[in-house]
């Protein structure tokens, strides 16, 4: 497990940025940004030779990226058995609208670990984890929902992915067209995307008296720019 | 390649939903919509042992799914040598808040292929899935941008997967607390997530008297439920 700060990933040959190298992304703040406000991720892992994808719940805490799930998950089952995995996380900024449909693209943000899991067994440190995943979801929320158990806690696996070997990518402006197209009668600009909150819908059981917290009302991720 | 109609997959070892298998979904039509509303998909293969999971777009075609991409990437180089592949893709619906930590919880749908890709060369088909991405990303556009030239086409590879062996896994619905938890005073409840579109911006270079399309004001994949 890497302790050390690192202000810049040096990037090896499987995190080097290759096509369309100018978008690649090699410091740790600007990962670590990505990291924190994509609300999923997509672990990869190979089960009997087949690559699995599959979407969860991650959250960063200092050098290390942690997830949960259950013990008898394929997912964590194949984490767990020392293969090596991958964990990527996407933002989606915007739909980028060329003049020509060869030259369309999407702005986004994406980060790309590549590394060997670990188990995280003891009791206080899934309760760490724990903390930091719903504050990583929901901030303030932890001090107001009824706190796991060691029995929930000891029900559950975390596991850990150090983040070592890892790199991003990013693409940002405006649409880039051939010289001959910017003459034609199209309309070209960015449509900017986010994930985005609705109105809290109540629980049909929750006791009366109980609104909303201003958490869920105001929930975002970031400002649709 | 896979050209008859299927209305329900028959789960494999692989693709039976085990976690929560009362989330699992194996109709056809369910398993379309999916991937048609999710804008990226993530696309999951393995070089030199190594798991790597990539973001692009993709649309479905009937039974196939295509994405594309340059010759030269990695991914593009993997997914045809024949390896087998995953694509995943996901849209995260809401945050369920319970009044549990541990029961805190998403509701998103996924869906998951496996499979072997295929090349497609040909470059009329190559045109007809250009014009589906086009629909996919942005309906209505296609007819309005440049359409790609024949060596735009050739300059990009376009490859299939056929949609034989998917499954698809879903969270609807409020949160499930323990019975004792009922009685906390806590609010618990929904919050609607959806990837959403701010107001488009103009292109610094766009020609006077040109504005925004109907289809870029009003740009939704979905309503926030």
């Amino acid at each position: 497990m890497n302790t050390k700060p690192q202000n810049t990933f040096e990037p090896t040959s499987r995190t080097t940025v290759k096509r369309s190298a100018t978008r690649g992304i090699y410091d740790r703040d600007d990962i670590d940004k990505i990291l924190d406000e994509a609300l999923v991720c997509h672990v990869g892992f190979v089960d009997e030779a087949q690559p699995v994808v599959i979407p969860t719940i991650h959250v960063r805490m200092g050098d290390n990226i942690y997830i949960h799930g259950s013990h008898a998950s394929r997912m964590i089952k194949c984490l767990l058995s020392g293969e090596p995995a991958c964990l990527t996380v996407t933002l989606v900024d915007g739909l980028v609208l060329a003049r020509s449909v060869f030259h369309h693209s999407m702005n986004y943000r994406s980060v790309v670990i590549f590394g060997q899991a670990f188990d995280v067994p003891d009791i206080e440190k899934k309760r760490e984890i724990s903390h930091a995943l719903m504050d990583h979801v929901v901030p303030g929320r932890w001090a107001e929902a009824r706190q796991p158990s060691e029995n929930e806690l000891a029900a559950t696996a975390f596991i850990g992915l150090p983040l070592d070997e890892c790199s991003a990518k990013a693409r940002t402006g405006p649409p880039v067209d051939d010289d001959a197209d910017y003459q034609l009668d199209v309309w070209a600009g960015v449509i900017p995307m986010s994930l985005s909150a609705g109105v809290p819908m109540d629980d049909d059981k929750l006791r009366a008296g109980i609104v909303a917290p201003e958490y869920a009302n105001q929930y975002r991720r970031v400002q649709i720019k």
